[in-house]
């Protein structure tokens, strides 16, 4: 049998991934599982986009523009413009979610070898599509004490070798929830015109800020325009994941037109996913309003719920939709497969995201987990009690 | 300004693109610009695809399964079951176009300075796909004499290498048009085995075979079970190019658990494509048949009228939509450029795709173009008219 790639055997494997199988089974059992573990938001999608795909006029359903059409691009530099954020349709290259603009982006400003600087815990698929372009992470812990804040750039210049060529961040953050301060990103942006590196900022949950709290982009920052990449994408902004829309942004221009290569080798985005996402931009105003206050509701009730139990910590999220907690318990890998295998009240229980998945360092996150708060409130309360029960017994056991 | 990557600089451009500035400025003179040089079938999209989105139910846009829905997947076992391929859903991954399918055989099999060979002149982003993954591609040359049949397995095996790691071929070809034999199959499969290697077939053009001659896919082949990995997609199969589905299939299930990685590293294909390309699987012979019937007529109209042209020789296709003609020019980029910026019939022009772009060998192929008979028979003949007219002018000027 021939082999497959050295690369090939090294991706990883979706952390929640191994968890399936347990969870499948303890639904045959006729438990019912409160999915803690997904950031599939359970918000409608606005139907003037799911409209837009109803009324469609197509006979041929041809390629799109590699790059998006020029009219949609246009709209989502009204759209960035509308957000502070002055690019035009030149700077915006559409892609098959926020997942293939990072892969363009790691292919375009990354050789084999080189290194990317990540604040850990982070998305875990930044690991899949590093090592799939042949990259090294290089992560740099954030700690929960501190809500995953920006870690010393002190400590980032420490890391930073001839191989390195960019820093990449979450803001806010999934898996943290946080959200970078506009004097975080001013650092960020002096260390990265210091040592010429490019900063990629993965700004999907751009929306999901709270409290009163204003999200400042990469590209906000004057002087940063030839180093700041943006990766972008409609999933969690209009609740629309299986759409796959994105979008890579940035003014350099030699950016763009490397990334535009990669694009034109896979041809075009989905064109009915376009349509929607077109469409999507005339959501009025009040859906993100309703959506935030939701969101908010929703956190607050899972935050002072989970501060209730006996030795857990939680960093409180400021934006997104993911809350990191840590548990007492040393593996918390063992706890979620435990608690899908062998724990239920009243015929229900919870299936979690260990978050050591989220870490580059091994070792790091194993009394962690990532909770997503996709879901109503009750369904949370009940989570959540159903959690804190579960660790009485665990720890007893 | 940061640097872009090595593999960024080396990733080549759409071998049409730089003709586009030529062929907007004819259209902007008032030119009409025949298009001879896109594989965009101007065939209807089966009304069944198209109107199961128009009829889609969706609340919530949510991801689908990395590796398409089970329903799906089932589907198109089924499919493959009526065209003598033995296939179960769980040797099926249902990815973004053929090229994502064939983004994720290059992560699975081959890592940085592995080597792929490939029968030139070939789809010319085969060549993107390599450079992204970092891989060399080791071309064979395919000759138009003998209308790009398979080079003998002798000059295969003198190429085979430790770095080695697979052949690709495209069957029924772009551009070549040309369809492969049981008994080249099978020649190249004995290779395989013999040397480990995986065979790749690019087959998305299965359904185009013309004159009663019947596609043998790789996996109709016994005993090359671990080694086979088909491409697929529903792009030109169902003229829904901007569906953006495909799959990859393979009874290796190495292959298809590393595969996996790489999709979930994405997450999902998008759901709106993926109705209409479940859809479509109901299109009813009918349409193959009327399909195929006018893409013969098409073949026939464009061989013959291009046959009457002096100096011109035709690889007679027999599958796909496409063709190499040789054309009495030494350098058919310049013609094609000659032909948009100079020359016109009546107001009317033709874009022709260049062939150098379509091989790997620097200096083959430069008097040679593809032409894509995905235009109706009239205009056909209005282009070869013009072609024929253009390359009097041009070798006298």
């Amino acid at each position: 049998m021939p082999d497959i790639s050295r690369k090939g055997l090294q991706m990883p494997a979706s952390p929640i991934r191994k968890l399936v199988p347990f969870a499948e089974d303890a639904k045959k059992k006729g438990t019912h599982v409160i999915h803690l573990n997904i950031g599939q938001p359970d918000i409608k999608t606005p139907k003037i986009a799911l409209d837009a795909v109803r009324n469609h006029n197509i006979d041929v359903l041809a390629y799109s523009m590699t790059e998006g059409s020029e009219e949609y691009r246009k709209k989502i530099a009204a759209y960035y413009s509308d957000n502070k954020i002055n690019v035009t349709s030149n700077d915006i290259i559409v892609t098959t979610g926020g997942s293939e603009a990072l892969s363009f982006v790691m292919g375009s400003i990354m050789d084999a070898d080189d290194e990317i600087i990540i604040p850990e815990p982070f998305y875990a698929n930044y690991n899949g599509f590093a090592t799939a372009s042949g990259v090294k992470v290089v992560p740099i812990v954030s700690n929960i004490k501190n809500n995953f804040s920006l870690p010393p750039i002190a400590s980032f210049e420490k890391l930073i070798t001839d191989k390195t060529k960019a820093i990449l961040i979450c803001n806010p953050g999934n898996p943290t929830g946080y959200l970078y301060s506009k004097d975080e990103i001013q650092q960020l942006a002096a260390l990265v015109k210091k040592h010429d590196l490019f900063l990629v900022a993965d700004e999907v949950y751009r929306e999901f800020t709270y409290d009163d709290r204003e999200h400042y982009s990469i590209l906000q920052e004057e002087g940063l325009e030839e180093n700041a990449i943006i990766v972008d994408s409609v999933s969690k902004r209009y609740s629309m994941c299986g759409a796959r829309i994105g979008c890579l942004v940035s003014k350099n221009q030699e950016v763009i037109q490397t990334a535009l290569k990669f694009a034109q080798a896979r041809l075009s985005p989905p064109t009915f996913a376009q349509i929607a996402s077109e469409a999507a931009l005339e959501t009025p105003k009040e859906y993100f309003d309703d959506v935030i206050k939701e969101y908010v509701e929703r956190r607050n009730v899972l935050v002072s719920e989970l501060q209730k139990i006996q030795g857990v910590k939680v960093a409180v999220p400021q934006g997104a939709f993911y809350c990191v907690v840590e548990l007492p318990v040393s593996n918390s890998d063992n706890f979620a497969q435990w608690l899908l295998e062998k724990f239920e009240i009243d015929g229900n229980t919870v299936m979690v995201a260990p978050a050591a998945g989220f870490y580059a360092t091994k070792g790091l996150g194993n009394n962690q987990i990532r909770i997503a708060y996709v879901l109503e409130k009750d369904q949370l309360v009940k989570a959540v009690h159903i959690l804190g029960e579960a660790l009485k017994v665990y720890n007893e056991g």
